[in-house]
């Protein structure tokens, strides 16, 4: 079986082991179940219509006295590109804007809240060819483009937080950025996080487009709970998660676009790792397939050149605070997500485990701003 | 099947996955196969004949021009106490160093350079009774203690750096710690590093009997690498895992004592994810079974008292920097895990994906220093 056309490792879980074992399994593995949702007839027949896979859980929170749960009901979206990657850039938007309408009619249709598609999701992940045509002209202004008029008007329509990360074009010094935009489900635009780490591995060395964010760690209070948006390449690093969750962030969103070979076994460890040592939710998100480009490119590892640079695996998942996850979206397919969560678990777990307490901050604050100075000398003992 | 009859996860894997999907399964729950070592003859034999685990795997690197391999041999030691724990204080060290004797003899034939024992090894994880004694007569000097001379005899006798993790009284202050004492190859004590982050949580609340380390992120350089040690609660802790790496830490040992039912989902991401995030070998090591105390104790959660914490689950293993790991170690028997590493990984992993490059660590430092301080303001936007 080939990497590209394996489904998923629950599934293959699920399939083959003996029902004991398979709880033990699982319980190692995804930690306390989350309950399978029950989503509406129109969502699941919507879904089957449009061709995408949609599954719905639910996190718990215990009961408190003094605060009423705080249920919300979050939605990742991931898929593949829709036209082939040389059609005209208008008509590839197009196409894009057109398939995430389909399944965001099905995410309100679930009652979604705050829905989050994948990184720069109107447009193929074409950074590996180091053109910068036609690329560059998916660019759009995070406040008034295209797609963010077109993002105000699914977070209207639906009552829904829209979190659309995008290619921006900051015109005024016409810079670009890997931008997440957030809309409020008032169709407001709340403001943007951009992109805070940038790769420089493999076919990935986006600084040749976009640099390191300048936006911080901003959070973002919307209705349904304080938000942040920690955008790909940015998941590899535990302060990035950190610092959102010290300004405040109940969730994390962590839009991806990734392949198999270079990190599949580094995913369903680091947005979850995120969540234990925050107490907060994370959500992962990568594309999914394979995208072909018409003009080959290399990729710096002594191998030919080549049209595509590898399978984006999907298996888009939400962690909770008390190390436990959902399943994943498949492999192969575009999927959505639909999680219902209690935000009072943070507190709950952090009362519980207590890891901000015992953090000793204060401290890293001081070590770390001594470890950045060029006369730091590294507590080495020798014999 | 009970939590604390089920053997590994590795183990249910491998008996009933068809082939092809194990291969998919193994790669992305494990990442790059770790082959099996094969092992001298006469210690298979002896593990047999001293009812322990025996398991052998090899981490690879590239070869390079102008670096030699840095290949090592580490071992990591789980077992459970051997006399009861109401026997005497100096039976029951007693007996848990000839376990050690027995074990470590073990790892000598198999030609480890590095071993590292778990937490508090030479007593019961008592501090779920919040009694003081007769626990704190187990605690002894780092420097010139029994259990310290006694390593320094197994250091020398087989030419190894043995990292003991002790209950430490210092008799200047007349104060405990929770210590690792690190002896070098020669059988001189290299020094020590104290837990950094006391967990204050369902029956650990382990201030009781010692405070918060006040050795910072001290890193050790042997003949086989440097090295440090992040004792047990410290894991759930990013910022410790990433200090000892600043301070050039190539393996971080991660002695514990946990239970199942409160942690082993977070077992095989936290250490996992440290390694990954800072380009180093990391190696997590737990106790194994369950421990009768005679004074029945509660745990802070509402049920009834008690006379054990449940079952400490084992499953030590090895995690790479570049996101695999090795199969854990059995939950349920002592165990002696012999990996061999080449720690010219780390660099070759930091080269290809440059976290320390890329992780803008000023702007952290400055961050952090300002989220600590009593008017730190979050930085959330609102409608």
């Amino acid at each position: 079986m080939s990497s590209c056309e394996f489904e998923s490792l629950e599934k293959s879980l699920e399939s083959h082991l003996p029902e004991s074992e398979l709880r033990e399994v699982k319980r190692i593995l995804f930690g306390k179940e989350t309950q399978k949702l029950d989503l509406p007839e129109c969502a699941v027949e919507a879904a089957l219509e449009h061709s995408f896979e949609l599954k719905g859980y639910r996190f718990e929170a215990a009961q408190e006295q003094l605060r009423p749960p705080r249920r919300i009901r979050v939605g990742l979206v991931q898929h593949r590109t829709v036209l082939p990657t040389d059609a005209p850039v208008l008509d590839q938007v197009a196409a894009m804007h057109s398939r995430i309408g389909e399944i965001v009619e099905v995410a309100a249709m679930c009652g979604v809240n705050i829905v989050c598609f994948q990184e720069t999701w109107t447009m193929p992940f074409a950074f590996c060819t180091r053109e910068k045509e036609p690329w560059t002209e998916f660019a759009e202004s995070a406040e008034e483009g295209n797609t963010t008029r077109f993002c105000q008007e699914l977070a209207k329509k639906y009552n829904m937080v829209v979190v659309s990360p995008i290619l921006e074009r900051e015109d005024l010094h016409n810079t670009l950025w890997n931008t997440a935009v957030v809309i409020s489900n008032s169709g407001t635009v709340l403001g943007k996080s951009r992109k805070n780490h940038i790769p420089r591995i493999g076919d990935f060395n986006e600084s040749t487009y976009y640099m390191e964010g300048d936006s911080g760690h901003t959070v973002f209070q919307t209705q349904f709970g304080k938000i942040a948006v920690n955008i790909c390449y940015g998941r590899h690093h535990p302060l990035n998660w950190f610092m959102y969750s010290m300004n405040g962030a109940e969730i994390i969103f962590n839009p991806s676009a990734t392949v198999g070979a270079l990190s599949e076994p580094m995913w369903p460890i680091e947005a979850r790792n995120a969540a234990i040592a925050n107490h907060c939710f994370t959500c992962a998100i990568n594309r999914v397939g394979t995208e072909h480009f018409k003009s080959e490119f290399t990729s710096g590892d002594g191998k030919k050149a080549h049209h595509d640079f590898g399978h984006f695996y999907g298996s888009s998942y939400i962690a909770a605070p008390d190390g436990s996850r959902t399943p994943g979206l498949s492999r192969t397919s575009d999927g959505l997500l639909v999680v219902d969560l209690d935000l009072n678990l943070n507190r709950q777990i952090s009362d519980k485990w207590s890891f901000k307490m015992t953090g000793r901050y204060a401290e890293y604050a001081e070590e770390l701003t001594k470890a950045v100075r060029p006369d730091f000398k590294p507590k080495i003992v020798k014999e």
